[in-house]
């Protein structure tokens, strides 16, 4: 169990033991959120930045919360009200973040590697909270969390991932953790948005729905990007409900204690049918529990916390 | 003393006694906020949610202040920026925020009922911080923390609330409040903003405003709500304040002592003469301060708080 | 080494032995910023209130970051959110403000002398954190401070100020604080943004940049103000960076070890080339650091810590 890097940036290039050590911190700092007194000292007086450029609520507060358990204090930082309307380039911003004492910075952002340039000359930690249609790590590693909680084991697993992959960092995230865990990775969808190019990283591709779910453990439903999408890569919402959307007959063909995954925010009647998205096999608010464990355990990993002293 | 509420939606459905329970232990918060550091541990770990679908900005304030003096933590989350923009419904978000272990929601929604609505299938304590044109639970226990403080007791008090009555969530709170603890209520205002169904309630309706104003313990100037009336009700803002507003003449109405409220932010010339709001029997100001000591106390009343325990 | 004022409005009133106690205060805070853990608890329980009538996020942030670090409470109230839309005066928005126990009030707004106004009937202390282009005092003592840290004195240096002095409240404030240490100060830009009127505070005034920059210790470059700009002054922004613009073989004209300073957030290749931005003469970042560790002392002061006794 060991830690050693100094930003999260991707799963690419993460081994499985470092997800592991991601996992396993996870799962010590999950049973903070359980306590009546939520907090632990981990990153008392260290300042984190919440740098987003790109909007997204959900995942700005729970790394704020993430931050607040672990005692940090937490600026939000967002492009709008930024100086980028001043026409200050990234870098000049992100190094004024940093000369403002930031030992974290969490950004999203809408540009493909934004986090990994910002790494290449700041001296805080970065970490990636969503660049473009790239890479998603902490959604993956949360995704992977509530798996491994619900069946012991990702190895061995077959997870079918179902929507719009082309344009979904949490697709990508998702099936590089996978495919280190040991998981067999199914992907479907409209052929417009499931190229057969992801089979180079392993996956399976398929476009009859009922062979994507056959025997699946788990099923990770996307979110419909309407606005990733330069052009209708399907004929209509209400066509993608009918061709794709997760129903009791299409759930059927899975593994009997299958689980229903969705990163959310949902298109109830969309990707899903509204009954299924409140059923006991559907684990979407755990998803959103996790995901504040999992970025506990980034923010106190990457910023030097030992995964084998810690005492949540 | 006693209090064995889960949330706090309405004052409608609380008891002479619950309400006097929150008052009693709002006065013991108020010193909290005299004290060199205003700060108690009573909620220390907890999470505070701000969920404001309807924009106000002094409510929210309020609550952040009356929650970081608990020594929660506190997320604000306003529906601009939220989810809701990609279709999300209420129900997803508010048990997002849940997800996120948020242990207390404090609801603003322009739609009656939301917050009753939220308490039925939340876990979290719900808070209404305004709903519509239905309720503002908080405002009315702090008007009469108020009242109380500076008559003494409630009771047999006549209490005079000026303005647009139809469309005020501020009213009613306050005629259920006063009412239940015993005062004498008299609405007054123009007649289509003051329908005699409100004698239903137990109040006295005119629209002499002398006859109002005749021995008044306290005078309540609402503000006129533009924004929730769907057409104009009274002929201008100048004919308002010529008819209805607060001057020296007509004060002299009033008890010698009579004191003057107002919820604000005031509209200075319509509903009050400048003066008045800056005179002595104003308590404009108070009421604001007031609102902090109230909200800590429902924060800690509806968390399980004992009222009887409390040692702030 | 003392302080007695209740506010900090501006520089001009300042003494030289205040602006010192500032100085030499924000020497002992800035330690904190190099700790582990970055916070003392010198505010704890004390609300501070960023209220910016006029968008800054640089200024808010650094503001923020220094409540923290002295353990206050900090509430961010910005214009655009505020009562202001519903027609509320400035003085009532910050009377409210004071009753929701704020003991600093740090304001931000377009009109000068806004924050002299308030200090004229609140019992909080008063903090200008920009008003209109009359004066920015924090961005002064950052400047002052850093310069004598990298100088080691103030009194003697040629300092000169480039650019758009004229509706600079960073060059306003920074001409005060100067000379009362005992700076020669420069200042040069073109004719319309350089008024002569300047030369009563004391300054040198040219047109010429080669007379501005020589024998100069320190280049403190303005930014562009393009909002506060009536109408254009010059012909062009080429025009400006090709006329007034930093370079090196301008560079040259200055001392062999002279500082580059800028306020931020730069226009890279305008008031400056992007390469002379990084080089190692320039301490741009460093004034970033530094304004934490002045705000803090500021807060501190104002609130009545004795700088004496400050064991940060």
């Amino acid at each position: 169990m060991s830690w050693h890097r100094k930003h999260l940036l991707d799963i690419e290039s993460l081994t499985a033991g470092e997800l592991t050590t991601v996992l396993d911190t996870a799962r010590e700092f999950k049973a903070v959120g359980e306590r009546d007194i939520k907090k632990v000292p981990a990153l008392q007086g260290k300042t984190v930045v919440n740098f987003f450029v790109e909007p997204s609520t959900r995942t700005r507060v729970s790394f704020e919360l993430s931050a607040k358990r672990l005692s940090a204090d937490i600026i939000n930082f967002s492009a709008d009200a930024s100086s980028f309307q001043k026409g200050e380039s990234l870098k000049d911003t992100a190094r004024t973040l940093e000369a403002l004492n930031a030992d974290i910075i969490v950004i999203r952002h809408k540009a493909a590697g934004a986090p990994h340039f910002l790494a290449r000359f700041l001296n805080a930690h970065v970490v990636n909270a969503g660049d473009g249609a790239h890479e998603h790590p902490t959604q993956a590693l949360l995704d992977v969390f509530t798996i491994r909680e619900k069946k012991g084991n990702i190895a061995g697993l077959n997870v079918t991932i179902l929507g719009d992959i082309l344009f979904s960092r949490v697709a990508r995230s998702n099936i590089w953790a996978l495919r280190k865990l040991g998981a067999n990775v199914t992907l479907c969808g409209p052929s417009t948005l499931v190229p057969r190019v992801f089979e180079q990283m392993g996956c399976r591709v398929t476009y009859d729905l009922d062979e994507a779910l056959a025997n699946a453990d788990v099923i990770n439903l996307l979110r419909i990007q309407h606005e990733r999408q330069r052009k209708s890569m399907f004929p209509s919402i209400g066509e993608y409900a009918h061709l794709f959307g997760l129903n009791r007959t299409r759930l059927a063909k899975a593994k009997p204690n299958a689980l229903i995954m969705h990163p959310g925010p949902m298109n109830r009647g969309v990707e899903i049918k509204s009954e299924l998205a409140d059923c006991d096999r559907a684990v979407i608010l755990e998803q959103v529990t996790n995901g504040i464990a999992v970025r506990m355990a980034v923010l106190y990993l990457v910023n030097g916390g030992n995964a084998d002293e810690m005492n949540a």
